[in-house]
C-alpha cells in the first residue's frame, strides 16, 4: 500500500456510519457512494455525459466482459479503460471471480478457476496473477483482489476453506499486483458465518491494501443475513481504512449498510429495473408501464432533478416502453442512476449534520421499504 | 394560405439550387435542410437535446404511429407533440398516407382508406378530415395534405386517376384544416410520368397550401426516375413556395434535389443505418463492425465534430455493435445524424457563396457515390 487514499471526515453519532473521501489517479469520491455498473465499458444505454451528470463520481466496470470482449489487450493499446469508454472520472474493477464462479462447468484448485466463456470453447484458467495482468492493463483506478466466491447456501467447512484460499489468492494478487497509479482492494469470505468473516476481515485487514471489501453477498443470502454479515466483518475493520460492500444493491440495503459504517456500494439495479421498467422514486417503486401512469403529465419523480425528470412525463416514458423505443431504456437509466446519486447525497449530508440514523429512518419509511406503489 | 412562411434568400449561378429560409411557429429553418425522422415521437435512440445539438433545426414524426400509439388526444391532452416529446423546435407531421398505403387489404375509394392497425382489429378509416383533425390535435408546424401515394411501378391510368383524387382530397383538406398555428402543404403526385407530375404540380401550386412536397418518390422508383420526377415538377412551381421532396433520402440523391431547386428532405436513412452499423463519412459509407476496425483509435469521420467523434473511436464503436449495446445504437445515429446536418450547412454555405455546383461535385468525388469503403 502507498498513502492511504482514504480519509475520514466524520462518524454519525448514533451509528457506524462515516463520511469520508477517497482520493484516486482520475479524481475524488466523497463517501458514502454509489457506482453505476458499466459491465461492458459502458454504463447500457447512458452517455458517459450523461452518467457524469447525475453526479456519480465513480463507475464499476467487469474484468470477466472485458477479457472476453473486446479483450484487455485492446484496451490497453486503446490507451486504457477510461480513454476507451470515453469516461474520465475514477474507474473500480472487479476482479472477474464473481462470474467465473457461477459459470456451470467451472473447476476450482489452488491455482485459480478453470472454465470456458463459451460452450464447447477453449478453457481457460483465472488465476490470481491473471486477474492482476488483465485489471492493469485495463488500468482502472482501483483493481480488485481475486477471491473465491462461494455459492450460498454453504457449510461452514466449506466457507471455512474458502476464507483460507481466499487470504493466500490474496497474498499472490499482492506480490504480482505492480501497478503504482491503480490501487488494489482486498476481498473478505466467509459465508453467512460470524466467526469466519471475522477471522477473514481481521486477516485481510492486516495485509497490505488500499482498501477492504466485503465478497459473498448479494448471492441470494437476504437482507437480514446481509446485514450480520456486515456485522461480524466491520467490527474487525480498521477505522482508517475504506470499506466497500460489493453488488449491494437495493436502497434499503445500502441505507442498512451505511448505518454498519460501509462506505462505497456498486449495483446493476438502477439501470437494470430502469431498462426492465421499473423506477424509483421517493415515495417507492413504479412500474412505468402501468395503466394508470397513461395520462400522467407529472415527472417520474417530482422531486428529482435529472434530465429525464425535467424533460419528459410519466406518460411519455410510459408510451417510449410500450412502443419499446431504445430511448426509453436511456431515460428510466439516466433516472434511476441519478436517484441513486441523490440518495447517497443525501446520506452524506445527514452525516456532516450528524442525524443520520434519523434522516435514514425519515426517508425509509417515505419510500414505504421499496414497495412498488402501483 | 396566410403569410408566406418561406422566403428565399438566393438562388444558385449554375443550378437551380435555392438558399432560403422557413420561418414557423417554433422556431425558423435554414434551408436546404434536411429533417431527422422521429417516428413514434422520438428520434430513435437519440435525446432531443442530442438531436438539437447535431444541428437539425425540424424534425418529422408520423402521424400513423401516433395515431395508433399513444393516440392523439392523448398527445393533445399532454400539450401537443412538442411538449409531449421535449423537442421545442420546429415539428411536421406525415399525413399517415404513406403508411396506409402500404398496408395489405387496404382498400381506397373516394372517402379515403379503409385499414387495419393489426391483423383482425378494428376496421379504420383514414380520410383528409380525419387525418387534418389527428394533425391538428398533434400541433406540429407543418401538416401534410393526404394524399393517394401509389406503388411503383404504377400504369398511366391509374397513376392519372391518383392525381385527380389527390387534387379533390387536397380540396378537403383545405377545407377542413383550421389551425392558424400550424401551416398546411400539399402534395404532389403523378409516378414517374412527367405530363401526370407537370399537372399535379401547377394544380397544387394553384391552391392556397404553404408548401408544396413531391410525394410517391422513395418507393423504389431509383435515383434516375427520381431526378426526373423532381424536374418534370419543378419546372412548374412558383419560386417563391418552399418545395420539400418527401422521404429522400441517400446523400446523392438530396444533393442532386438540391441542385434540382428542392429546399427540404426527410429520411430514416441516418438513424436506421445508424442502428444498423452503416456509418457515414466524406469518403462513404463504413460498416462499423467490419474487422478492419478492431483496433482503429480513430473517430469514425476524422472531419466529424459530433458527440461521438469527439470522444470516441471506431474501435469503442464497433464494440458496442459486436456486444449489442444500446449505447451503439446512441452513438451512430448521433454521428449520421450530424453527418447529414454537415452535409446540408455545407450546401447552404456553398449557395450563399455561389458554387454549389462545384461544391456537390466535389463532395459526390470526395464521398465516392456512396460506396461502403469496408
Amino acid at each position: 500500500m502507498s498513502r492511504n487514499p482514504f480519509e475520514l471526515l466524520g462518524t454519525d453519532a448514533g451509528s457506524r456510519a462515516r463520511r469520508g473521501r477517497l482520493t484516486l489517479p482520475h479524481g475524488t469520491v466523497e463517501t458514502p457512494a454509489f457506482m453505476p455498473v458499466g459491465t461492458a465499458a459502458t454504463v447500457k444505454a447512458v452517455l458517459p455525459r450523461d452518467v457524469a451528470e447525475t453526479g456519480a463520481e465513480m463507475i464499476l466496470s467487469n474484468t470477466y466482459h472485458l477479457a472476453l470482449k473486446p479483450g484487455e489487450a485492446l484496451v490497453e493499446k486503446l490507451g486504457g479503460l477510461h480513454s476507451f469508454m470515453g469516461w474520465s472520472g475514477p474507474i473500480l474493477t472487479d476482479s472477474g471471480g464473481f462470474q467465473v464462479f457461477s459459470l456451470p462447468g467451472r473447476e476450482i484448485d489452488e491455482e485459480g478457476v478453470k472454465f470456458r466463456y463459451e460452450k464447447g470453447g477453449e478453457r481457460v484458467t483465472l488465476t490470481p496473477e491473471r486477474s492482476m495482468q488483465i485489471q492493469q492493463a485495463l488500468g482502472a483506478d482501483i483493481a480488485m483482489a481475486f477471491d473465491e466466491c462461494i455459492p450460498y447456501p454453504a457449510t461452514h467447512d466449506y466457507a471455512d476453506a474458502s476464507v483460507d484460499r481466499t487470504l493466500r489468492w490474496a497474498e499472490r494478487c499482492l506480490a504480482s499486483h505492480s501497478r503504482e497509479d491503480q490501487l488494489l482492494f482486498g476481498i473478505m469470505q466467509g459465508g453467512v458465518f460470524d466467526d469466519l468473516r471475522a477471522r477473514s476481515a481481521a486477516a485481510t485487514a492486516e495485509m497490505a491494501f488500499d482498501g477492504l471489501a466485503v465478497g459473498g453477498v448479494s448471492v441470494g443470502e437476504g437482507h437480514d443475513n446481509l446485514k450480520k454479515v456486515v456485522d461480524a466483518t466491520e467490527r474487525r475493520l480498521p477505522k482508517d481504512r475504506v470499506r466497500y460492500l460489493m453488488g449491494v444493491g437495493l436502497p434499503e440495503d445500502i441505507l442498512e449498510s451505511v448505518a454498519r459504517g460501509m462506505d462505497i456500494f456498486d449495483c446493476v439495479i438502477p439501470t437494470r429495473y430502469g431498462r426492465g421498467g421499473t423506477l424509483f422514486t421517493v415515495r417507492g417503486k413504479l412500474r412505468i408501464e402501468h395503466n394508470r401512469y397513461r395520462r400522467d403529465s407529472y415527472p417520474i419523480d417530482t422531486s428529482c432533478d435529472c434530465h429525464t425528470c425535467t424533460h419528459f412525463s410519466r406518460a411519455y416514458v410510459r408510451h417510449l416502453f410500450l412502443t419499446k423505443e431504445l430511448l426509453g431504456a436511456t431515460l428510466a437509466s439516466i433516472h434511476n442512476i441519478r436517484f441513486y446519486q441523490r440518495m447517497m447525497a443525501g446520506a452524506r449530508e445527514a452525516l456532516e449534520n450528524g442525524r443520520y440514523t434519523a434522516w435514514m429512518s425519515e426517508w425509509l419509511t417515505a419510500y414505504g421499504n421499496g414497495r412498488i406503489s402501483s
